[in-house]
């Protein structure tokens, strides 16, 4: 735990792996750097990162741990081979993810705020291909933002952790009705039982 | 801050509030006891409870602190009046409300882990009416449970927090599908940004 390591350093960054740097046993043919990261999260020598050294290398940019529920779509996805732990070559494929989401993050963020407000986020969602309606983009809003809201303090905001979520979750929703729209009319017929597994298979 | 004054103590009881006790200040016709809870949740004596200090105050059986969700979902039942914090009236609604979750936990949690297993997680969802099928019950087992699956280490289990969210979000899911299945045949018709809203709208 190095937070003043971190690459992305700072109140107002996206987020990403918090920890600071380690060296031992490079294998043959690796990313030193990216080894090195690897290492540093694998806290316990154990070769692999369990889902416990993910929650505790993963921190948004100011310094909040990632929601379990991030960490568990981030194990889902690259838990590859089912293994219950992240091996070397599935973290090469989770580090440019975030990585990846990271660039996202800073370039919507356009504040520089370290969250994602509604009109970032409107802009981040219309520029993937989603131009949802106004009250949808403020149901999403207040669904991920990273407080309360209230009558003061600050604005609702979204933190990188919940704005790949969010992300992840309007693009599967949306894949899924697609995939029921076969006559592209934007209305589906759905069994209780479908709609249900659709919902309850989000992150 | 004061685990160990907790009514639900230890290991393995279902959550609900951590503080202990504190006594000032007492409403005419309030009951003392619920009074000395929330003036122990009100920290900085402001007469009601920031989202902030709501999140401090609840804490599972196994001393996690409540998830955001779970926190932004009881704000939004029960600061009725919107300002953005719980007055001594809304957090008696929220204490009852907690109490009898804790009583359906408690009931449910037949092996007293502390979670919800799947076999416990069936039993409730069938008993208040929701009989869904065997890949359902595992997918909302694996949505809700408070720990990653692995090949070893503890089974999934949902902690009190998320499975009070998990059994909000069957009915709301459940409810708003009803709604639409005007004809009650177990098929609805539904548009794009109907179908975005009523996901998007659950805790
Ligand atoms: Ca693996
Ligand atoms: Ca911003
Ligand atoms: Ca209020
Ligand atoms: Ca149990």
């Amino acid at each position: 735990m190095a937070y003043q390591n971190s690459p992305y350093g700072g109140y107002g960054g996206p987020g990403g792996f918090s920890s600071g740097m380690a060296q031992a046993g490079l294998p043959p043919g690796a990313d030193p750097q990216l080894w090195s990261w690897f290492s540093a999260v694998d806290t316990d020598r154990s070769g692999a990162i369990s889902a416990i050294e993910l929650e505790r290398a993963l921190i948004n940019g100011d310094w909040t741990p990632f929601d379990l529920d991030t960490v568990k779509l981030l194990m889902g996805m690259f838990d590859v081979d089912r293994s219950g732990t992240i091996g070397f070559n599935e973290f090469c494929g989770l580090w440019k993810y975030i990585k990846d989401w990271q660039n996202v993050f800073r370039y919507f963020d356009r504040d520089r705020s370290g969250t994602i407000d509604r009109n970032e986020l409107r802009d981040a969602l219309s520029r993937f291909g989603y131009n949802l309606s106004p009250p949808l983009i403020k149901l999403i809003q207040v669904k991920y933002a990273s407080n309360v809201a209230s009558n003061y303090g600050p604005a609702l905001g979204i933190t990188f952790d919940r704005f790949v979520r969010a992300c992840v979750v309007i693009k599967q929703l949306s894949g899924a009705f697609q995939n029921l729209d076969t006559d592209n009319d934007g209305w589906v017929q759905i069994s209780y039982d479908q709609f249900m597994q659709t919902v309850l298979s989000l992150p």
